[in-house]
């Protein structure tokens, strides 16, 4: 199988994971140093204990039921890998978020080492909330 | 040089043209069909014409002369690479943002694929403007 053919595979396994809640699955491909870009503050996450804290916070969010993985691009060496998605997580039809990866081969198998996951920021007008 | 010592040498002068709000310098090393996923809207810019418009919008931002990378980490494997760092860019002295890349090798060369520039989403209490 291809570099990109066992990282689509992971990727795959890990979506369907998180839209189960289900904690393992989501922590599973791993590192145990992986370094966590979230939506959510903190600026950052280092280390798995601080990286399955931020699942559980995603757990707890009405859309999290919602996780598909849109116009994904997977580029793959022998042993380095990336990946960026935009990322359908809202109760919204359209995809909210943005998704990177940074993956190394290590031991025969691909290990997630650092996430980014964000939304943008909105450059609309200001809402108009006062004097109304 | 190694692949890490080449990419830390592209990010460090690529970071010195955006202090510099040398457009040219920015663009340098970007590939034509660039995806980036920017602070601001829109979602995604595809294209190295979109990625010039962010690099636009951002250098009439009254933080853009500062924009420095901290914390950075590169793995580098033969043909593909990636980059994440933390980013002083705004008045603040803390870092506020989050930068993510992903390269590749192509003709000798280290080229800028993929950029995931992002703040995080604060999750401190709503501002109390109301009934003030």
């Amino acid at each position: 199988m291809s570099g990109e053919a066992e990282i689509a595979e992971l990727l795959h396994g890990w979506a369907a994971s998180v839209r189960a809640h289900d904690l393992d699955g989501a922590l599973k491909d791993r590192s145990a140093d992986i370094v966590m870009f979230d939506v959510p503050e903190p600026l950052q996450a280092r280390g798995i204990d601080a990286y399955r804290d931020t699942w559980t916070l995603y757990f707890g969010d009405a859309g999290s039921r919602r996780f598909e993985l849109l116009e994904t691009h997977i580029a793959a060496g022998n042993d380095v890998a990336w990946v960026h998605a935009l990322l359908r997580c809202t109760t919204a039809d359209a995809p909210a978020g943005r998704l990177t990866m940074g993956l190394r081969r290590t031991g025969g198998r691909w290990v997630v080492e650092h996430e980014h996951h964000s939304f943008p920021i909105s450059l609309g007008p200001p809402s108009q909330d006062a004097d109304v």
